[in-house]
């Protein structure tokens, strides 16, 4: 999985019967540092996920392994949301504020 | 998912049999901002998407979650006609033509 | 998928029994303007595609969603032999020599 | 799969319900020598790994062919501990300190 | 399939269960001129591989389908060994010797 931060939505009146009830998100990707890659994604969120969370996103097959998803054409699914995460004994980013580049 | 754009039609007489009654639209990737990022892809078109829409397609095997590509080799599948994105609270493209790089 | 020009083949002997009876061949990937883009492939061919030949190729999951993949360890197959390809309303490529850089 | 080492671990209370359970870790990947290569994932750990260990991962469905993780939304699993590995005649690494770039 | 060439082996004792017996290679990617690029991927041999072979091997849910890794979480696996291939009707590199970049 990638972290990233939820920074808006696509609207789709015409779409796969199934993608009906999901809400598309736009997530930047992340790296280890809490830094924004440039990369992003359209992904589907399982979880209820707001604007500025940042969340994990499964890829490929695995994004349709949540009960919102089963069966849909989703490539990415925002399947948890993130507290905290630290690297080498160091906090990096929490939801409270601690760490660092937030 | 990505954000792309239909510029173009891909025309095979001889395919897997599979592929038959399915269209093949050549798309551009938009970043973020929808701006094209130089790559495309072929993708089967399961919603009626039309030259110079802006999509959403999936990728690998959540391509074939559709009722068009239910067991086809397709590992690009337009999924969805977008309306319109925001980031950050600001539109960037509509189809109505309010925001920005369209 | 992506486009691609058949430029070899592959030997092999020693292969996992499910591959036997299916031949390798040595694809150059293509942008959208038929240029290569130094990438390639070995996939497996899935509909009688010959040297030269401009085609498109799924990979992963969807390589195995033919007749001749299904079950087989095979993550990339030709499913489709191109005919011609048009971008923006100009076309791009065709096997019968008109446009661009065939 | 990809040599990887254990640097950290992501917190997060609000997930989807089959993530429960699952310990996240944030894995920093290595080149063939052992170096960092500035790529990291965040993986579902399957077989007790911890901070430091050098290990192995799988992506996309194959990181769903575990015991712990089975149906579950990953797509990335620590599925080995690496004790040691060689290129070309040469002990690149061990867990006993021997070798290279450890 | 990509072509790579067996360099080296991972040794392992604490993984998960559906990998023991399971033999993994380090592997190095080749282009289609038979040079190496620099990537490399572990892979499980499903064919009996030795040191220096030039091996092929698929990835992502296609690195399951062998008699040997049905069912385990390897996302790359060896499944053919190359005895030679060939370009633009030139052979780049064959087992037995002849050709370029061997």
């Amino acid at each position: 999985m990638q972290l990233a931060r939820v920074v808006g939505t696509v609207v789709s009146t015409v779409k796969e019967a199934r993608m009906h009830e999901l809400k598309l998100q736009v997530v930047r990707l992340l790296d280890e540092q809490g830094r924004e890659t440039g990369a992003y994604q359209v992904a589907v969120d399982a979880v209820g996920a707001g604007h500025g969370d940042v969340v994990l996103f499964a890829g490929g097959s695995s994004a349709r392994q949540t009960e919102r998803t089963d069966g849909k054409p989703t490539d990415a699914t925002i399947m948890a949301i993130v507290d905290s995460w630290d690297v080498e004994g160091k906090v990096i980013w929490s939801a409270s504020g601690d760490g660092g580049s937030s």
